[in-house]
């Protein structure tokens, strides 16, 4: 069982290892990047996420698709590298990650649309563009939806997102979440199609896709998941009278970011799959169907590093508490804020002092709350006002998801390696930013 | 014990009531607003606001001086509207709120800076700008805050926030959150006021600050807990001696969110401290003393609404969900994303039926996540698609506290009600926002 402190160490090596005592991704040392750029600062290694979407190509075969999810990180420039890979397509879930999917290349007939309460303005946008699938979530959405590719006098793609009975759930796999709002209740699917159906010059029924869970690390019953998805499909195929053209098996593929976690079995997942595909394709009811995973935090999450400068180092009670100059409101899934019942913590470093081990210390940002934590047993190496320090698994769910206006502290910048280069995406925000976009009262 | 559908028709009261079965706040009826600017849009009612920082003035008594915290709600004209009332300074933690308060208006001499991991340009910013006091947090804190002020030639105030030794957080009081990174630990007092008085042509030490806690709603032991504080401050006095310029006692007068919670008693609570200000203020250590309450929660989360509208209604596996066009994205704290351990429901209101009462449903946000949730169980009255719902105490911790980018969706809009109009703050937001600031790769 690795440590944190092991996969930290694993993490830094990937990242391109140390340079003068200093992490130094891709070749450029993590100091050099905070004299020119400041700090905090998000820093994304292209090529890690390149090896990481070529290796799940090549796991999963080369008749399955894989669309990146881009809520994990809609940076535009993280979003370019996977496009450029021409591997994927890509899954959005609002008019923004539509709007950065098209902006970073992906074709239109590459793109699905999924998520609960889509507004009038995103069908739209999705009616406009010509995507894929839109996939709905309800019968009153296929009403909606069809409304508005009549406005427009166009034809567009519907995938049913199915929630399917229980007996899919039950099967002892780890879950990430739960069931909940998403998709149609199972028990609705015929009813589903014959809408879909009932509209063939505004809608073409594209397939299914179902909801899987998040952060699954259990291979066995994530294949057996997907059997049963491939039996909903034969199912809907049945119910619609003619073949699908995409099943969208879901993603979920688990990130070990804590204690206790070990890397999902990609390779053996992979395999797994392939043959039950090899089963299933040739049902006619599936001829010329694409099958699709999507992926989002896996393809991203390892490659990303978030780097916050340690302001303060002070005994308090005995305890030594390390202050720095970003937090929660930079990275809020790392301080335990979204989701999580207890703080746990993940790998972190000291960068600047390095390949070390230190004592436990508390590690916490610069807003005035207790939550704002990033550990409270950090082993970190001898800290001092003016190190680095370094916290990984960073790549997904980060500078998108964090609540960057709590405290009104200036935003973190995003920077990528890229062919041995740190590229500025984005610069380190400004005090006065604050006030953008708001009118005075007068 | 009122329920939170009680707390809810009491505020729209507050509001100013109902017009054709819609809600009105100051008379203006919330579809109206909608169909004018948007949604989800934010509400905040300027003269809920004033009468809350009057009735708090009224309490506390005139000799009492109440600090805005700027980090409740940063907006700029939510904190113009508290400015023009002249009765209170600011308290900011970080150089943007100090961008905020100085543009809304208050006063250098009015302005207290508290907060761990102050960085150096923070620093510099306050003491460029020549603030009453700078409230440090270690005595590293002290030599930096020194080395900024030498070489800007300028003196400049200081507060030492103290981490009190464990009796004072011992004495039953409903405590919201620890004491973990914050302050300078008492023992460290002594050591403190000499680094302190050690640069008499660059610091002034005006006196202390103690962090109290957040979410108090028992009297008793707050006010036995200001006893303590004036005895530090007597005893930080004597250290020094000479008398203080300030005693800081913080905040954290509860807001009764949830259920089981009631109203904080504000007029019990300032007859007890004014007659414990009687007894202390004759001390000549503390002549000419300033003494201070920072409130931010307390002042404006009443006069806050988040509004937003239904998507669709659906049944689920025999329970219905009703998913709107903004959620945790928009506001994190009434998801019960950000510091909670169990999810609580606001108080929250079908604002387009009215004043009604319904079955019980689940209401969720747009976001891809169970965590996407307001609550499982929330009395709405008849919901259908294009209805506004509008979820109370929504003045603090709202916008500035949320996830924005989180799914990138466009940001909610922020609307003021000031002498009967609705004034537009901030518009809603463009899909194609996303893209802002960020560089692509080429």
């Amino acid at each position: 069982m690795r440590t944190q402190i092991d996969k930290a160490h694993d993490l830094a090596e990937r990242f391109g290892g140390w340079k003068d005592g200093v992490l130094a991704p891709g070749g450029v040392k993590v100091s050099d990047i905070a004299a020119e750029h400041g700090t905090p600062f998000y820093l994304y290694h292209g090529e890690m996420i390149v090896d990481r979407v070529r290796r799940v190509r090549e796991a999963l075969g080369g008749d399955v698709e894989v669309t990146y999810s881009v809520k994990a990180n809609p940076n535009l420039a993280v979003t370019q590298v996977i496009a450029r890979e021409h591997l994927t397509g890509a899954e959005v879930a609002s008019s923004g990650e539509l709007v950065v999917a098209r902006t970073a290349g992906f074709e239109p007939e590459d793109i699905v649309f999924a998520g609960p309460a889509k507004t009038d303005e995103e069908l739209e946008m999705a009616v406009r563009e010509g995507i894929f699938a839109v996939n709905v979530e309800s019968v009153n959405e296929i009403n909606r939806l069809a409304a508005v590719a009549e406005r427009h006098d166009k034809n567009i793609g519907v995938g049913l997102r199915i929630n399917p009975a229980q007996q899919l759930m039950g099967s002892g796999m780890r879950m990430g979440g739960t069931v909940g709002q998403f998709g149609l209740d199972e028990a609705d699917l015929e009813e589903a199609v014959r809408r879909t159906l009932a509209h063939p010059e505004h809608m073409t029924l594209r397939g299914i896709h179902v909801y899987t869970a998040t952060q699954v690390f259990e291979v066995d019953p994530l294949i057996e998941h997907c059997r049963n998805i491939f039996e909903l499909a034969l199912k809907t195929a049945d119910l619609a009278g003619r073949p699908l053209e995409m099943v969208d098996f879901g993603g979920g593929f688990g990130v070990p970011y804590f204690e206790k976690l070990e890397e999902f079995d990609l390779e053996r997942f992979g395999a797994g799959f392939q043959e039950l595909l090899a089963h299933y394709r040739t049902d006619p009811r599936l001829e010329g169907c694409r099958f699709v995973f999507e992926l989002g935090r896996y393809l991203v999450a390892d490659a990303g590093l978030y780097v916050t400068k340690v302001i303060d180092v002070k005994d308090m009670k005995g305890k030594t508490f390390v202050t720095t100059d970003g937090g929660m409101n930079h990275h809020l899934t790392a301080t335990g804020n979204m989701g999580q019942v207890f703080r746990k913590a993940y790998p972190i470093l000291n960068l600047s002092r390095s390949p070390g081990e230190g004592e436990p210390v508390a590690l916490a940002g610069p807003c005035c709350t207790p939550l704002d934590m990033f550990g409270t047993n950090i082993p970190l190496a001898d800290p001092e006002p003016g190190d680095l320090v370094g916290v990984f698994y960073s790549g997904a769910y980060g500078f998108s998801a964090s609540n960057l206006g709590f405290l009104s502290h200036p935003n973190p910048a995003e920077i990528l390696i890229w062919q041995g280069e740190a590229r500025l995406l984005r610069p380190v925000g400004k005090p006065e930013d604050v006030l953008k976009g708001q009118e005075a009262l007068v």
